[in-house]
């Protein structure tokens, strides 16, 4: 017997819609790429969402259709976030910190027949244009300029294009599951694969990644994903400020730190997030600028590991740093650390070792660990284990794949090894890949890594796995040095914080780190160059 | 093209597996109908809500068989309500304030198959299980009693029914479209109707009524929902609790104030909810306790009009009142009333002016304005009109009817005439059928009940709508005094407070006022008996 309400299949557009029926007045302030701050609404937003979603169609694009952005984080962004996967097409934004190599392989795959650029790149796009034969137009995000119409023949400007379109024209009824966006992680090895996400699984992500103990964001909020729209939906920030009506703040290109601390202050900014990488950054500038963040409430910080000084380092400013994380495969959020009515009463120090784990899954999210023959491993916070992950806005299958991305009953594996206490609790403690496997026993790099780094005189450091003749594999340490240090001391530093086995065995000196696309160091490069270091000693 | 992100239907057995899995140790603190106070957690309530679904596999009930519940909120309550779902079975829970008929009428048009009894209904139950053929088993909610078993032949027992049932069987897979629950109105005229739930429509309530504009609840909470579990699945804190894993605190029989106030200060309660009758008692119990309610954050008070004086009252003691509407036949949740970032700017009297009405939709959830002609009315605050609603979490049809319970173009009516202002802030002015139509214009009975009852003299106050052979219709006043007042003394308390014309015709003073199963005054009887009285002059 089914139930008797209402049939409302849950899409972006109905997002919008609500935004711009509800909260037409709600600011959005959009730092623009070619300089200067533009003041919209998401009234105005919603009515050029759907005049692009009516301008696409006149220009023949069927439903389904990739249509590729390569920009910032600006309004016209926003617009055609709901404009391109309202109207029923698929928005498939790209990394622009992707090599010219990678960008034509992900825009060829996606088949993207229309790509939105913002100015910055029409140089890049001039060079690509050759090498795209499905893309049938491409856009500028601005107003007409003769110079870009010279440099891309045939190039389109979305303020133009926009007037062709008609603001009141429904959206099409489209099922719930219909595709709504595209986007590709960026593997360190092998070709980037997309992860097609439908309307439905964006939806719930917004509406279960939007509860008190997900990001929490309210119409009283003034929120700065400072995280870019290329990468994952901005952490799904653009479809929850829609619902709730927050002020939005779009940063633009420039996110150094003095740039941040002055948008968070002149915007009045309650939330901000993004990766550790820009936090160093911000922690740098407020000591420039003296700022003191009156404005800002809490920080959002995922991506990568969290340097253990962050979450003291934002409480002298009274900023509430809140772990989270995920993947381009899970939406992204698959955790947050939001902590229980019961640690409240342990002591601080141990508050904020929990609150330094990824944090427990929000509903819809359902984690487990196993081990290398498959089974089942406890949550007892200690058993170290590959962590897979399930729930209705994660991964099936890699756009056009043919085999499912997913074990054989149905879970994800993320590539992580992790531990989850009985509450959930989970703490990555290292990548599958990175982990080191010395006689038997696993080392975290991630541990290594943030002993190092806690070092003063350590700017940066990546420790890999090195093979060695007795036990497999042995830790090496690769460092950018701050200050004075030689090889001796920095092993030093290490007593008393790790078991004597789980010490570095060399440590390497280098000026630089590999960094990819997304700012993560490529230890596979690192394994590459100092991998056999400890055979040849 | 559809997206390929995992599918997982969306179940009512999958809100309390999140409570279980990752909040077990969360508190449930239980008043027991007999007396007592039993506290079991997350953990064990998943435990017993599956092993429950097993036994009644196991007594023969087939999917979709509708289990009725006459109960107080209580623990096994709670699981009942996840077991019955859960297991594919349909949970009706019945108002226990019904009349003895209109009770046989909903469990026969119901088709219940099982009965769950609170020990207090057990005489009760003696007296109509004859006039209930369909119904194979009746249930008290506890262990062996040997007078019950004598009273009601053949009268199962909770415990031991649980004691059947394996809690490590699965869910059965359901369509996520499936029937869930079922809640009859009490309309005031004509037979109760039926809303059906569908596991859908209550896991979207779940998730976009617990926006932090919404309901807002976190793991941190201890939550006390007075909303009784047989009123609109006690306005949805039991579903919202599970996958917030927070304390929950199911008060029992015993709502006075004194008990309630004691419950909230031993739970060190932060956040409760129910309908104002019930925090008019709590508040003149404070001055008896001399509580301060130290723990209380929050009240969500909804189900009826907000009495001008609750939230300054409220606001002495530091607990945040918000007003909030809905129906039975809207899950409940049609609106919140949280401000914006605008209204902060509003001097104080105006932010609560604003605050006294029933505040604006939640995501998913649309709201609409029609006059008698069915033409859609302006939002501006001023225009009244009939209100509708449309969403995910609305009626479609009634349980048992053929045609749907809509508009011909899909919305709800919701009876109520309201005014809606840009932002989507709604006031309900009355009840269609209340409104008093005075020579063309529109006198809300609302307005002059709370100007009535802001006269220390007068307890509570009905305006009713009586014929006029002029004016069609002119208000008058039916009032219980709570000190010393006469009719002009009254009528002149009007003056300068609303326009004159606006001012009632009469004052009737009575001993009490006839009020319903959900505690409304039955304004239909007072018209029977007062709504003839002009014309007799």
């Amino acid at each position: 017997m089914l139930g008797q309400m209402m049939h409302m299949p849950l899409t972006i557009g109905s997002l919008i819609d609500h935004a711009a029926r509800f909260h037409s007045a709600g600011e959005i302030v959009s730092v623009e790429t070619t300089g200067g701050v533009e003041h919209s609404n998401w009234g105005q937003v919603g009515q050029n969402a759907r005049r692009l979603a009516s301008a696409l169609r006149k220009l023949g694009l069927e439903q389904g259709a990739r249509c590729g952005t390569i920009a910032w984080n600006n309004r016209r962004h926003l617009e055609i976030y709901f404009g391109v996967s309202g109207g029923g097409f698929v928005c498939h934004t790209i990394n622009p910190r992707m090599g010219p190599e990678q960008m034509v392989y992900v825009i060829n795959h996606a088949e993207d027949q229309v790509l939105f650029i913002d100015a910055t790149f029409v140089p890049a796009a001039a060079k690509l244009v050759q090498a795209l034969p499905k893309c049938k137009h491409i856009v500028m995000m601005g107003p007409r300029d003769a110079a870009a119409a010279e440099a891309v023949p045939g190039l389109k400007f979305f303020d133009e294009l926009l007037e062709t379109g008609d603001a009141f024209e429904p959206w099409p009824e489209l099922d719930e599951n219909t595709a709504s966006s595209l986007c590709y992680t960026s593997g360190t090895t092998g070709d980037p694969k997309g992860v097609l996400y439908s309307h439905r699984s964006t939806v719930l992500h917004t509406l279960g990644g939007n509860m008190p103990d997900g990001l929490n964001i309210s119409a009283m909020d003034t929120v700065l994903p400072v995280v870019p729209m290329f990468h994952v939906n901005a952490w799904g920030v653009p479809y929850i400020a829609a619902v709730t009506g927050c002020k939005l703040v779009l940063p633009g290109p420039n996110l150094d730190g003095v740039s941040l601390v002055n948008l968070i202050d002149e915007t009045k900014t309650t939330l901000a997030l993004g990766v550790p990488t820009i936090w160093m950054g911000l922690l740098a500038a407020l000591e420039q600028t003296g700022s003191k963040l009156p404005s800002l409430q809490r920080t959002v910080v995922g991506g990568s590991a969290l340097p253990p000084s962050m979450i003291p380092k934002f409480a002298e400013y009274g900023v509430d740093l809140v772990h989270a994380w995920g993947m381009t495969e899970t939406s992204p959020l698959g955790a947050m650390n939001q902590l229980l009515q019961r640690h409240t009463t342990l002591p601080a120090d141990q508050q904020a070792e929990i609150r330094m784990g990824q944090g427990r899954p929000p509903y819809g999210v359902d984690l487990r660990l196993v081990n290398a023959q498959g089974a089942i491993l406890p949550h007892d916070g200690v058993t170290q284990g590959d962590l897979q992950i399930c729930g209705p806005w994660v991964v099936d299958t890699y756009f056009g794949m043919e085999a499912p991305a997913l074990t054989g009953d149905g879970w994800f594996d993320t590539g992580d090894v992790a531990t989850i206490d009985p509450e959930g609790f989970m703490i990555i403690r290292d990548r599958s890949k990175d982990i080191i496997k010395s006689g038997g026993e696993w080392i975290s790099t991630v541990v290594l890594e943030n002993i190092a780094i806690s070092h003063e005189a350590v700017a940066n450091a990546a420790a890999i796995a090195a093979l060695h003749p007795k036990w497999d594999e042995r830790p090496v340490l690769v460092v950018i040095k701050a200050g004075e240090v030689n090889e001796a001391e920095l092993l030093a530093f290490y007593e008393g914080k790790v078991e004597s086995w789980q010490i570095p065995d060399r440590v390497i000196f280098v000026d630089a780190l590999p960094i990819g696309s997304t700012g993560k160091v490529q230890k596979n490069k690192l394994r590459e160059a100092y991998g056999k270091v400890l055979l040849e000693a």
